[in-house]
């Protein structure tokens, strides 16, 4: 798989794209993930990427044409799955979203930033349009690493332990259990006693409860 | 505003806090940020952060000692409004959210890392568990970066031009509405003739126009 991120500022996907599952995924060949400065791909030389919007509104919008250029660039080359463009507006990127994409061969992920992006690219360039969440934040750099990690991490042997991503929130439509460590006693705090009986069904069964019981007070919503 | 990270990836966390509106808001004396590395906060020579989780679940444990020790430290320093602990199954993180903990005068936010952490710290020393959407990470890291932005920048002075932030997605519970820069004709699309005809006041009604269709299409629950 291929993720291709086009940015107005590369340098702040530079450590979340080489930490952690990120970096192995790559160093095993399972993802390799190819970060654009969006100014490269300008005419003029001031590396000029954005211009004042169209009927007096503040802030600065970023301009189609590098935009199409790096696109059409990338094009050339392979053939992309979605060209993903991440905006407040778009819509919610979920788990679900995550596992379907993580099937991809060649995505795009196209980084609004400034006030956003000229509309056009939206209409003609866009194949889909997701948000993480309901607050704006600085660009669209930060979800791009956020969905680029949500996603790598479900590519098979992506991260050590399988079992443990299949137990994750989500991944079931329930919340996970509560999660105990070392020491069994802290500070006068036990770790539930049920847990330490080495009652294998037991426990599993005591899991079960407690994410179902979690999930009926924190997030009925996902029971429906 | 002070915003202490307690993470077991530091190294992560560098780039995205360090670019852009951070930077500037940190150069500032806006915001001060200061990412802790929980190994330091371990007393065993190997800086043992985690343990196997009791019951035999997959995946490794974030202790409570360490945990405790850098928050206690912290504590013995000043105050703090709270205790963020990043988890999918917290709280939906919004721009609500985000403006009202963006008054605070000292956060907390703790990322956990691998399976989760030990239950026993959100019980007792996490007074706000917050998620950023429903999909799974490898860690709290990328989404604790995602709520310094979101909370940094709307700082007053973090931006340059405020009436920007003001028109965003959220702040009125509209999407904002689209925007276009030059050139007014591209590819033969061309920009919207409203946005070229200098009436301003009828360009501030289409915007207002676009915004409320764009929402009630896109994001009908906003409107509630």
């Amino acid at each position: 798989m291929r993720i291709d991120i086009i940015t107005v500022l590369p340098e702040m996907l530079e450590s979340p794209l080489n930490c952690s599952i990120l970096k192995r995924a790559q160093n095993k060949g399972l993802v390799e993930i190819v970060v654009h400065d969006l100014r490269d791909y300008t005419l003029d030389k001031h590396r000029r990427v954005d211009d004042y919007p169209f009927g007096g509104e503040a802030g600065m919008v970023m301009q189609i044409e590098p935009i199409d250029r790096c696109i059409s660039a990338l094009k050339a080359q392979r053939n992309y799955d979605e060209v993903i463009f991440v905006t407040p507006d778009g819509e919610q990127f979920n788990q679900k979203t995550a596992n379907t994409l993580s099937l991809a061969e060649n995505l795009i992920i196209l980084c609004g930033h400034y006030k956003g992006i000229d509309y056009r690219v939206r209409e003609h360039f866009v194949t889909r349009e997701i948000t993480i969440g309901d607050y704006v934040l600085t660009g669209g750099e930060l979800p791009a690493a956020i969905i680029t990690d949500a996603i790598v991490r479900v590519i098979p042997g992506a991260i050590g332990d399988e079992q443990s991503a299949l137990s994750d929130s989500f991944q079931d439509n329930l919340l996970a259990p509560p999660v105990y460590t070392r020491p069994a006693e802290y500070n006068g705090w036990r770790v539930p006693d049920i847990l330490l009986s080495g009652h294998q069904a037991k426990i599993d069964e005591w899991k079960h409860e407690m994410a179902l019981e979690r999930t009926r007070r924190l997030r009925p919503d996902l029971l429906k």
